[in-house]
């Protein structure tokens, strides 16, 4: 049986081989996306964003337990800041793996993100498409930080929950920024330590600061203890609230096109990307222009109009 | 008096500010840059990398010290992996600056990554021109773990330093990969913890294992304490060990022209990368494109090579 309808079928081994292709920038994973893709956007996609320490990954595993008692298929993928010094994200996964791995229905996949980025990698959309493709019901998505690295994953999730814990305090003020644009659903994890419930009043107010027309979704701040379940299921129906939201509004038709956006912008941005690392790599006429930088006898700032006046000769019109 | 002449100057003020337009993507500073490129190529830089709590600050700034003895001016560019919750490098920025800030000499800069990445940020090249521009004989650029995010410093670097601690223990297993290839120097700080030795011993085995020929450097082992100072003018000497073997080498000028390279790849792929963001930003029969693509009507992967048959019209000969 061919990889992709393996995959459609649901099977992990496929999955999971397409997947490393895909990261490894194999050639034929092109061509099975392809072919996977006219099968995708059934799949609603939560991206759960945090510092290191706020027991994100917790979070994560006590969602996917609730997930799964409703009966929906799990996918995750997990984009740890891996250090190649520690190959955190390697263990984290087997660790994980450990519960879920008799269960057919949970499908989690650790992105080692080359170097130590917790943003997005550029493959992530694509493994969102693989594990949609293969029928799962809610694709997880873990990251660092609300990182601009390569792309956000509040730009991509339908729904983006963003994981706080009490005991940093001073951070609020510095968080205040991009937390509220980013956020669907607040979460105080940790909510047994002192300090939960202020922290939670907090978030409350700098929302309440703000004004939301009656078409515009409101978040709410949510405390669970991921280490015991407690607020977990309450988090679950508050995405579920977010997703009926979504339908009524429109808002998961506009976040299609949105992933397609990105997608079709991730594509192009690659395909030049590996154009110009080509064209750099051989090319006579900019070894010399190199020299030339090296030389000081131009600049690379200089340089670059008159290159890419070669390089992009027509425009779309 | 004109930016540029300040920045020649040594001018702080002049030079911070150049940096915030750099890294705001401000029209203006692509000409600032243009005009202090001929002045650059002077500085020596020195990447310093190593996971999280190795002690790299405090080794860095032990280095300015020792640096500034052998009275050099120092720069220092640190691109702390800061979460947008926590503002992380702005602060170590501050508390770092206080013992230096009324030293001229040293000019400490912080680029606050968006979001969560330690690699570097793609304007770390220009960055280091400023700072060259300046007059510093040395930049010392700070990164967390060797990433391979946007541009890996050790491509950069005229000297790469790794610094480890001990305490890791089965870390060194993983590690083995790239770590050799990365490193000029070696270094285990926090010598005073128990396994120190031992961490030090197993690195040369590593390295004694490899085989170097004549005209290749071959990486050291150096045991710091940087809290006390300890081993840091040694790891000074090695630095310059390694400067001279690059100039006897001609690696001092590879460096240049593989520093050159990467400049101008990175202005193309900014330049072609706004180029994108505007074109799909603006256009119908994009627009059009992305609805079929959410549509499912068609997918990213083929669209894209229909888009840049039309985007790169003609090449490079």
């Amino acid at each position: 049986m061919k990889l992709v309808n393996k995959i459609l079928r649901g099977d992990v081994g496929a999955a999971s081989r397409l997947m490393k292709d895909i990261e490894d920038e194999a050639p034929d994973a092109t061509d099975e996306l392809k072919k996977l893709y006219p099968h995708t956007g059934k799949a609603y996609v939560v991206g759960v964003t945090g510092a290191p320490g706020v027991g994100k990954s917790t979070l994560i595993d006590t969602l996917i337990k609730v997930f799964c008692q409703g009966a929906m298929k799990v996918g995750v993928i997990a984009i740890d800041p891996s250090s190649p010094f520690t190959g955190g994200a390697i263990l984290g996964d087997r660790i994980r793996m450990k519960y879920f791995s008799k269960d057919q229905s949970v499908f989690i996949r650790s992105i080692a993100t080359r170097g130590w980025t917790g943003g997005l990698s550029k493959h992530t959309l694509s493994m969102i498409h693989v594990m949609d493709a293969m029928g799962k019901d809610i694709v997880l998505v873990e990251t660092v930080g609300s990182g601009q690295v390569e792309i956000d994953i509040t730009k991509i999730a339908d729904t983006s929950i963003v994981a706080l814990c009490p005991g940093g305090g001073d951070e609020i003020q510095t968080m205040k920024g991009g937390i509220l644009e980013a956020a669907d659903i607040l979460v105080v994890n940790k909510a047994d330590r002192e300090g939960a419930d202020d922290l939670k009043l907090k978030l409350e107010i700098m929302i309440n600061r703000r004004i939301y027309s009656p078409d515009q979704w409101k978040p709410g701040v949510f405390l669970t203890q991921a280490s015991n379940g407690a607020g977990v299921a309450e988090l679950m129906e508050e995405i579920f609230r977010h997703k009926d939201f979504l339908i009524t509004s429109g808002g998961l038709r506009a976040n299609r096109e949105k992933r397609a956006r990105i997608g079709l912008h991730e594509a192009i941005r690659s395909y030049v990307e590996n154009y110009i690392s080509e064209k750099i790599a051989n090319n006579t006429y900019l070894d010399n222009l190199i020299s030339d930088i090296a030389e000081r006898k131009t600049d690379p700032y200089s340089a670059v109009s008159e290159i890419t006046d070669k390089l992009i000769g027509t425009t779309i019109k």
